[in-house]
């Protein structure tokens, strides 16, 4: 028998992908702007849906023999009863993983050009495309990670408390293909705009976007690709691995709430998607307004509700304890930490404060000081999240205590957790908002549109580029908190299996101690290879558009460029070079976990997510403080574009690219895969 | 009764004492070349010997505050017996870190000139004197070193299973000291250089070290306070907070070892100032030879004749187990610890190898490339260093287990601490040759020196490039065995403070794990300021330069330009910028200690060493690469000087200037600093 609130769940969700189905019919609707404009988007089109064609095809092998290594291991370590469902669960979170970034991909693609050819009578307009092809992706993956977990749970379930403990199959398969997809896309990306700006802007001293370089589309192609396919795989893997970590800590409680706390997670979530839905249909662009005060209203409406249906939801579910307005207060803690971290992100990247406007003023005196200012910045990032994050962890720690339940604490996180994760939906539409826009204007320059017509979308894109910064942002800051809730899954885990208690992870432990170091080292380790990857391949892109402009005919105008070439140069390097830096994060923690055992492993899973957290903060803040200080000078200070400070300043936003765009956002999924994975292979380390 | 191996240590340092004494009448009585050159030496003198001054009255300050506040902490929480004296043993500890930071620069002033002298003719003898130079601070700060535990323990000492707890004080006056002297130190060089740079050769295009630039003097200034001075307090007080971190180790097995297990750290470390003597004074330059060879050679003859003076040591003190040949195994792991360093460095720092090779290539796209290729170097550094340390602490730990002693494992992994540090002398003496060589360069290329002599002084000064690079790496790799060491220590003294044991530090405690959030933060939050602080004074700098510049009889070269009052600009602003990112370092442990408690705060500490070991690693490598990538690029390759490659290089160098002298050496003494800090406050934190 299927529980009642699983019924609510699934409802929400259908209500959801019929919304996204209305929108998407609407949107496909809209006129497609002019020939020039479809010739550029269909070209985007085109080279989008190959990458995604090869790069899925790749991890396809990879995620199967995945899958057969897990049914073995589950298999040979007596678990013969659940291998066979932890494999299955494993191939359909990584398919769903997968679809969920070719949703988010093909909605861009096809919605770029709309908003594109919007952008030609009216700004309102286009924002609305735009936000609504991000929608679209939002209420799809979102519904899409919450059926994905309920009907896993309905098809395995009899008993409530096992489920859950089967069910991370499916969050590793989702992390599994996330991070690929994640690593994959953002080399690409990056490989190509790197390589693109270099020979173009730099050496041939022609315009971002310009028609007669051959790496523009392959640009453009990366904006689909890196961000949304990318991304949108990184964010359902998020709420599939948070969601399961919380339903694990709810078997603890099950005498308490019975089958209510294991299921309190994917409830309130769908309930959250609720609230985005009514956020997001709040949001409507006005032609001469700064389209982030739409998109800000309808987040701070969404963050509103999901609070008054967080209480309801509390009550509802875990009223059985008195002190269940203190998992309301936990749950409130989670949502504020969402506000804050978008504010603080706001804080470091926008030009309206310091930071930006000190890497600026360093730009005055060459790229030498911009850089290390900018990196400086990076660095000083780490600190107000940190503190942030460290006080929202003891505060709902000490929510959960209060409601006098054992093991209270750890619950009050996960509500915490849960309370952040509502927004999701609505974050993630902001998200894909942005290479939507971005996409539009690099459309609206290459088929030579009127200027008029360029400075409309000039503003969607720049903030396209905040909202990006700012999701980032929350990405990190609710990683952050749901691991605390996926390290005690794990231990959970653990104890399970080997039928002794297991919650210390001693660090005055050699052994522990080494593995902390081991982990804190392989977060270091995987940035420089992810960035890397981007030299690498930007290196073959570089190579290809010098031979073209070789040809008088391309620089002239009269000769188009052959498009199709990079990309696929673009295409190979990218998968070439995301395997080394996958693999590594895969093997490492297997390594330690079986010559060190569960303890060691334990400390190298923790401090691991530590610095990843940090790092992470530190390359998408830093990339994306240049990227704006280069747009502040651009507005005309510090001399204007061409200035000596324009030119320090592109060169940092090049080197911030692939730190925000590649390494950063794989940094998230990173963390999240190191914790699926341990949970999963666990019974490798006893 | 003074214990008779103490007179053996002491015999040596008075034996260490002499030789040093005997090298500087030798040194001081040669020629002082021709009056160009001491007319730019006397300048360097006085700027450095200024700038000293107003630096240690600074410190003298805070330090003076800081002895009474430990007084007062350790009076009101019941600890009046030691209060006192531990107050003092902090003040004697930081006069002596100030003694042995003046010491190292009163001889580097001395025997630049004397060694920009001896180019004239030869450059075997140019390398005698700078590595001569070099060896006198060697022996003084490490026999100071171990003749200021050694008096203290005989001060104090009554019951010598107390003493090694009240001499902690001195550890933490060295740390105290250090860390300000290597920040301010280290912020002025880098601000000097950076800004000098900038102004001379990107924006007036005149060489490096040219007369006519005005902050050319306090860029050669900085070389004395920042690498001599910084250097010899950091390993001053490295090799004080390893001793006494292994003496409390010894406590636990006093009642095997009795009171040879206390002292055997500093007769080993005497020992190896011995083994030291020896290997220095087998250097001898010879004319046309790679400097190189004659300095690995005699650092290999210390390390070999350290492994014998080791296996003696420990049989005679440590003899009573039958298995004692084990710690001897244990110390082995260390020495071979400190080669393996040096050969890692070297492969991430010299252009003969990949990374600085693949950090030139990328210069021919642009400083981005460079940039991006030589962060991604930095980050991959951190892999080999943290497996080999990894690996020895375990080895290490395993031998002290195979003893069969109680705590012997920990006791293995102090053994080896002690094997990496009995080398310190030697790596000290080769550390200041490398500033030596680099200013007795400036001074021949500012007395306008024929060609020749020039080029005798461009190949010391590359080895002595090299040299910097070796022992920051081997700081860090000596500082990371220790600190294990030292985390033991707090916990011993915890446990002696509340008579309960103390032995977990569970990362599973939301506690702990937010304190450990936070100490990794502080890591890059410290780094972040002191790139910072570089970047605020060079920008005086920069600003002063420029107006010099706009008199024409300057660039001219008719007019003297005022040297002393960008000296004295830069002194000013690293001392001001130098407070806020020490001020940090010291009140965050603090607070959460005082609000978190003892367990919290050893998370706390633990992971912000592993942050600090690994970010030290990514700077000091990092910039060592780019410096080198720059040098490499000079003899020629990629278009040599001049070229598009070229002027990439540059930026990259200046990128990395920062990180690898101000912030990176720092953050050797930072994680030295807390360890120490937390010792001595420990009765703040039950």
């Amino acid at each position: 028998m299927i529980d009642f609130v699983l019924l609510i769940v699934i409802a929400i969700c259908v209500i959801a992908l019929g919304l996204a189905a209305i929108l998407t019919r609407n949107l496909l609707s809209q006129d497609e702007g002019t020939p020039k404009m479809r010739e550029v988007a269909d070209a985007i089109r085109v080279g989008a849906e190959a990458f995604i064609k090869r790069q899925y095809s790749t991890i396809a092998v990879l995620a199967i023999v995945s899958a057969v290594v897990i049914f073995a291991i589950y298999y040979l370590t007596g678990q013969q009863a659940i291998a066979l469902a932890t494999a299955a669960a494993f191939i359909v979170g990584a398919a769903c993983s997968a679809v969920a970034g070719v949703v988010a991909m093909w909605i861009a693609v096809r919605t770029n050009i709309r908003t594109a050819s919007a952008a030609q009578t009216s700004d309102g307009k286009a924002l609305d495309f735009s936000f609504r092809g991000g929608a679209i992706s939002g209420l799809i993956i979102t519904s899409m990670s919450l059926l994905g977990v309920s009907l896993t749970y309905i098809a395995l379930g009899a008993d409530p408390t096992h489920t859950p403990f089967v069910i991370i199959g499916f969050a590793f398969g989702a992390s599994f293909v996330a991070l690929f997809a994640q690593l994959g896309g953002g080399i690409y990306t990056k490989a190509a705009d790197v390589g693109a700006d270099i020979v173009g802007k730099v050496e041939a001293g022609i315009p971002e976007d310009d028609v007669r370089n051959p790496a523009t589309i392959a640009d453009l192609v990366g904006d689909n690709v890196g961000d949304c396919a990318g991304r949108g795989a990184d964010l359902f893997e998020s709420t599939a691995a948070e969601n399961i970590g919380a339903m694990i800590l709810g078997v603890a409680l099950f005498p308490i709430f019975g089958v209510n706390g294991i299921l309190f997670p994917i409830v309130m979530c769908s309930l959250g998607l609720l609230a985005s839905m009514i956020g997001i249909l709040s949001v409507k662009g006005v032609d001469g307004a700064d389209p982030m005060d739409a998109m800000n209203r309808g987040y701070y409406i969404t963050a509103l509700i999901s609070a008054v249906f967080l209480a309801g939801g509390v009550y509802y579910l875990l009223g059985a304890t008195p002190g269940w307005m203190y998992f309301v207060l936990a749950g409130f803690v989670g949502i504020a930490l969402s506000v804050a971290f978008l504010r603080v992100t706001l804080y470091y990247t926008d030009h309206h404060y310091r930071p930006v406007q000190d890497i600026a003023d360093a730009s005055e005196t060459g790229a030498g000081t911009n850089i290390i200012m900018g990196f400086s910045v990076g660095l000083e990032t780490t600190a107000v999240p940190a503190i942030l994050i460290g006080i929202s962890l003891l505060l709902s720690y000490w929510c959960g205590t209060m409601t006098g339940i054992p093991q209270g604490g750890l619950y009050g996180t996960a509500v915490a957790t849960i309370g952040m994760l509502m927004v999701c939906a609505y974050v993630l539409t902001m998200d894909t908002f942005g290479p939507i826009a971005d996409n539009a204007g690099g459309i609206v320059e290459m088929s030579q549109a009127p200027d008029e017509v360029r400075h409309r979308m000039d503003k969607l894109d720049a903030a396209g580029n905040t909202t990006k910064a700012l999701t980032k942002g929350y990405a990190i800051g609710s990683a952050s908190l749901a691991v605390f809730l996926l390290f005690n899954a794990y231990m959970a885990d653990i104890a399970k299996l080997t039928g002794k208690a297991f919650d210390v992870v001693n660090l005055a432990n050699v052994n522990v101690f080494v593995g902390a170091l081991i982990g804190a080292m392989l977060v270091f380790l995987f940035a420089s290879l992810a960035i890397r990857a981007v030299s690498k391949t930007a290196q073959y892109v570089i190579e290809e558009v010098r031979i073209q402009f070789k040809d008088p005919a391309i620089m002239a105008g009269t000769k188009k460029p052959d498009y199709a070439r990079v990309i696929d140069i673009t295409t190979q390097g990218a998968l070439k070079n995301m395997v080394l830096p996958g693999a590594l994060v895969i093997l490492f923690p297997i390594i330690i976990g079986v010559t060190m055992k569960h303890e060691a492993l334990a400390g190298f899973l923790m401090v691991a997510t530590i610095t990843g957290i940090l790092l992470a903060l530190i390359l998408n803040n830093s990339g994306g403080a240049w990227d704006n200080a280069k747009k502040y000078i651009e507005t005309g200070v510090h001399g204007g574009k061409k200035s000596e400070a324009h030119k320090a300043a592109v060169i940092g936003d090049t080197v911030g690219d692939p730190f925000k765009d590649t390494a950063g956002p794989s940094l998230h999924v990173l963390i999240k895969l190191l914790a699926t994975l341990t949970l999963v292979l666990a019974p490798l380390f006893i």
